[in-house]
């Protein structure tokens, strides 16, 4: 989408130099907008880790770029085991972020990639198309969700006569997560290019507030009008009538349609149903966990405190530091994302439409899964 | 309770000067223990306004001393019209804050006992004695919702063959918030001395963080293990078991039960009520709204937005200073309060013991209060 009025992805290979790989320095929004070039897998595992980028589609973006930088490194330092050392980058990306699956899916899909040829240049070569193809593929499906879900605005707006339609949204399950559109906006800004007016009410998204910093920063940048709460806010405004539909991301949801999220989405989901409102979940099918039947055996990432006890912001004098929140002697805990059991959740919007978030709704849209589980 | 092993209570009369009030600045807590001196009804509204003091009780009694310090400034300024001087300062203290109801009620005690004696002097001794009992009266009670609140805990740790109870308050109902012991705080400060081992997951509460800042503060001043999340997280805690308890404090609770407290209070309601977590709240009877019946017909205060948008917190040279947290193209909405139904709630701790949340669990306990209502 537009930044300034220019157009990006949030990934891309360098212009100048096709050794390299762009992203743009999440870490650093919305004060700053810094583009960071990624030259080795281990720059690619520090993106991750440290959520340069972050969101499940990106990551799995990156990490499939992270294997072509990898076989550019094997070349430049002559290399003799290239099984055993693809095999050591598989693992070292994989473990930068336990929660996502689309890291997983993206290896897993390089890794079968890679193994179709034989010599180096030619897995180079693999890797880069393939890597090119998670971003190509990611996009079109972002656009796929967005015309899915775009019905479900076009329908509650007529319901309004055209009053503006107002979207709850946690995290940032924007365009910035993913390579272009997002997921849980790609119907935000469908409708809006549409004509169709829309205000999204942003949940700033404790700890490291992905909702003010992100999605507050690329709805304004291309237009889209929207307020930022703290995350205390979302029920009290579904109490009196504020919301009319929430539409939130996945970072894994199992084939049952247990959906683990950014933490804090099972509270804003308890309140929609609490309120009959209308819960929804955006995903690309990539996201979603054939192996899984119980949201709550997934693995939930626990972080820093500091992510808890210190938060970064401009001072009046235009620096970007850090400030401590908390008493110097109290302990924080910081668990990274919730489960929002299946029963919450009104509709999974996917690339392929809209179904009901249960094995039966999942396996509806993609019968050819039905298989792949053990 | 103590600071730094020394007692205090969160407002006193100066011991040098019985002129002047003296409270604990709370915008600066954690980082800076303040001192700051009330001398005028002016400074006594900034103080409720710009919330150096707040929490329902301490409101009050702040207010109640405010109408002490106005007979002050009328004998200073040889006011004649004393009445109309009462008035005005009783329509511009009940103004600094919408939503505590102690704050009327504590304004309301004061107009009676100043309407009981006729001269200047007169009613400004009576309107100290007012407050200081406003003050001692609240030490009282807060003791006595702690007396009643301990059984609970002490059943948990019970079941729990002596493993620590795992209690979750959201903002600050603690001492600070009172005069003495707090609200919420006070079973947790009764249990804590008898030995029980308690834990107290801190809700960080945005955006003022109150929580963060003087909850986590005062339970460590005080020796209360305690570990600081950040809003989103208290329902994740209560799906997997972590969470034994909720209790939390209220700004006004209707005689029907329903419970306005700080903004995010109703999602850990909500939670609490998914998992089977008792959900308590802990409340002087003087935050009792005996004219409202529905908890949706108190008006919700909306601050600021730039509380959401900017936070305070300590830089790494040592200064307090504010950062900006969102983009400045931003909007941001501040509401204040919000409702927990009282369906959601497990039960209230009064100073006269435990009832359900209803009005006849209400009625029951203050069956003297059931005439008042018009």
């Amino acid at each position: 989408m537009n930044v300034n009025g220019q157009h990006y992805r949030a990934i891309w290979l360098s212009k100048e130099n096709p050794q390299i790989v762009e992203i743009i320095d999440q870490r650093y929004l919305p004060h700053r907008f810094v583009i960071h070039p990624l030259k080795t897998v281990e720059d690619t595992a520090f993106a991750i880790k440290e959520m340069q980028v972050r969101g499940a589609p990106l990551i799995g973006a990156t990490a499939a770029y992270g294997m072509y930088l990898a076989g550019l490194n094997a070349r430049r330092n002559n290399i003799e085991d290239i099984d055993q050392m693809y095999a050591e980058v598989f693992d070292t990306l994989l473990a930068t972020r336990p929660t996502a699956i689309n890291l997983q899916w993206a290896l897993e899909r390089q890794k079968a990639a890679i193994a179709t040829v034989d010599t180096l240049e030619e897995k180079i070569a693999v890797s880069l198309a393939t890597a090119k193809n998670v971003c190509d593929e990611d996009v079109e499906i972002c656009k796929n969700i967005g015309l899915h879900g775009l019905p479900l605005i076009e329908a509650i707006s007529k319901k309004k006569k055209g009053e503006t339609v107002n979207i709850l949204t946690h995290c940032n399950a924007g365009w910035v997560a993913t390579v272009d559109w997002g997921t849980a906006t790609a119907p935000i800004y469908m409708a809006h290019e549409k004509g169709i007016k829309v205000h999204v009410w942003v949940d700033e998204t404790r700890p490291r507030n992905q909702g003010a910093r992100l999605t507050s920063w690329e709805l304004n940048e291309h237009g889209v009008p929207n307020t930022v709460i703290v995350d205390n806010v979302g029920g009290h405004l579904m109490q009196h009538g504020m919301v009319d539909m929430c539409i939130v991301g996945t970072d894994r949801t199992t084939y049952t349609g247990d959906v683990a999220n950014k933490i804090g989405t099972y509270l804003k989901a308890l309140a929609a149903h609490d309120n009959g409102v209308p819960f929804y979940v955006a995903l690309p099918s990539t996201t979603i966990d054939w192996k899984t039947a119980d949201g709550f055996s997934i693995p939930i990432e626990q972080r820093r405190a500091s992510e808890v006890t210190h938060i970064q912001g401009l001072l009046q004098n235009g620096k970007v530091e850090q400030v401590q929140l908390t008493p110097t002697a109290s302990q924080a805990a910081n668990y990274a994302f919730d489960v929002t059991p299946a029963r919450l959740v009104t509709g999974l919007i996917t690339e392929r439409g809209i179904c009901v978030a249960s094995e039966a709704g999942i396996k509806g849209l993609f019968p050819e899964k039905g298989q792949s589980r053990t």
